[in-house]
């Protein structure tokens, strides 16, 4: 295995998208989403794992999640779990990680990439990351990956590339012209119209030279903060730069603005399953076209549903067609998959209701 | 209050019509299935104690519920509680806690009841049972309570009536003509019509010494085996007289037999709450005529349900019409109003899968 392979898996987010089964204390990357039996970071770890040595993967989180961590994965070092005092976005995130691998190893190839999406093709997947880490070993390049895409998704960043191919022993590579965050579906429609347009994954791979040379140019108070950073910094350290900084995207502060960015195209399929009716399309279906993830459910006219609970829970459904029925310990929760956009608010009169209720406890004692 | 008052409550049925909330060991009687805080059972003992002597009141059920009577009616003396060994259905329950009563009062009039009917008018159940209790004290009448039929339900059981009332002052009580154990729709319907029927309560009003008398005549086997038994039988003593004795009800056994019995009919709202269909129709409903018994329920778009689930528990619940929501801590239901007659198969279905595990874990050990 390469020894100059890195990975930097950032994992500190709290979405509340699959609301009741993650919470904040529990979000999407620590669940088993896909019910495989692995977490979706797990997954991710793993799969990276097959072409990066297990010491050269960082995981960068928050202190809430830090036990989750090393819960999920055994044997990491204590370098390999970064904890964030504050979330100031990707950019930020990325430089700290970065300048620790930089510390142990300058000539470092490193891929980025979130710790809670769905990859259908593990081989297609390892292909196009030793191609792009070969490609950045020998390059300046910042490579990017991007999905050809099935339908105009407005929650998805896009990315347009230049129709040549930027060379030509590998066909799928292009020049990116433009990012665009989260369209909207008429805009996404004529994105995709022209033929022009990648969703973007969220994965970057870079050299850790080029990756330093990007932020000074485009991000210098970032780097010059983040970049003094060591695995020896006490928390004191780090909550100093960390307070001290901006927050902003790594699409936003140097992806959108760098002229080295390419954009490979995936042969591999993908899905940031950060909604329900995405993990629907996702998962293996029943004959009932249901997808049961986790439950021990017993169904009877049970029809185009998805369910998520936890899996001593014993559930009985009559009668339903196209509902989401998922749920934790505490909470279940059954909507319509057509009324998902509906969670929010749903998340936020539970959460006023328990505060309420915490109230009213202090008040009367 | 009048010493002579006494009260027999049977409460040793475990119906599974209410799973999974209740269940074989948390059956109806002792569930807050109405939602008004107390136990069907202690809100029978409730009703029972506004005109019977408290000590009068004696409550019989099987072994495996008497932890559950003790912890929900504080202060029952030992006679209070009377153990059937096995289930003989009504008769020889009756006349065992008979036995016990005789002993203690041979000028008893007694008051028969289920321990898990709803009763509608506190005020009218005591007027009808004052009014039972004072015709039993001065007459070999065994009086019946009768329910003027609202529908052609075909799990009750119907009283036929003579016409003419049977005391002038009492436009009210009336001679038994017939007892028909839960006839066919049609049947019903047609027994509605001709006005002679009334819903059979399954309510009882006797003096001791008529119902020893009853028995006497009609069950001389239970009569002679259960009038033996003392507060002071051993448990071997009770086991033996059980395991002699016949199965069958006091319906059966007595009513349809005697010529003195006498139907008065009900001045109170009642219902014997053994369907879901039942329960909703007995409960207070919202705006959206949904009947919340109990649950943190967050509904949107809900209407026309019944929720029964832990307190404990939120529930948000969306794009639902007309299903019945209920569960234990670990079981939920979610079931179409109009298919509740397919419980019998979940609970089949799930008794059966639960054993299977056992048995699979059994033979991996």
């Amino acid at each position: 295995m390469n020894t100059n392979n890195y990975c930097i898996i950032m994992a500190g987010g709290f979405g509340s998208r699959f609301w009741p089964v993650s919470q904040s204390d529990n979000p999407k990357q620590f669940l088993d989403v896909l019910g495989t039996g692995r977490s979706m970071l797990q997954t991710t770890f793993d799969r990276f794992a097959q072409f990066c040595p297990r010491e050269n993967i960082i995981i960068v989180t928050g202190e809430k999640y830090h036990q989750r961590v090393r819960e999920q994965i055994d044997g990491l070092q204590p370098y390999q779990v970064l904890l964030e005092p504050t979330r100031r976005n990707t950019a930020p995130c990325i430089a700290y990680a970065a300048a620790i691998i930089y510390e142990r190893n300058p000539n470092a190839n490193i891929i980025v990439s979130p710790s809670d999406h769905a990859i259908f093709s593990a081989r297609g997947f390892e292909q196009d990351m030793q191609q792009a880490l070969q490609l950045t070993a020998e390059s300046n390049h910042i490579v990017t990956i991007g999905v050809r895409p099935t339908n105009p998704n407005s929650k998805y960043g896009y990315i347009q590339f230049s129709e040549q191919p930027a060379r030509h022993d590998i066909q799928r590579l292009h020049q990116v012209v433009t990012f665009t965050e989260k369209p909207p579906v008429e805009i996404a429609r004529q994105f995709i119209a022209t033929g022009e347009f990648f969703w973007n994954a969220g994965i970057f791979i870079w050299n850790v030279n080029t990756l330093r040379q990007a932020y000074q140019t485009h991000l210098p108070n970032v780097a010059r903060n983040f970049f003094s950073l060591t695995a020896n910094a006490t928390k004191a350290e780090i909550e100093a730069v960390y307070s001290e900084s901006e927050t902003i995207s790594v699409d936003f502060g140097i992806m959108e603005k760098a002229d080295n960015v390419f954009v490979l195209e995936a042969s591999f399929g993908w899905s940031d399953v950060e909604t329900w009716d995405l993990l629907y399309n996702t998962c293996r279906h029943d004959e009932n076209q249901n997808c049961i993830i986790s439950g021990n459910v017993f169904g009877y006219d049970l029809r185009n549903s998805v369910v998520h609970v936890p899996g001593n829970k014993t559930l009985v459904l009559q009668g339903l067609d196209g509902y989401i029925i998922a749920g934790n310990d505490k909470t279940l929760m059954i909507c319509r998959r057509d009324q998902e956009e509906k969670i929010v608010k749903f998340v936020s009169d539970v959460e006023l209701d328990e505060m309420m209720k915490q109230l009213n406890k202090k008040a009367s004692l």
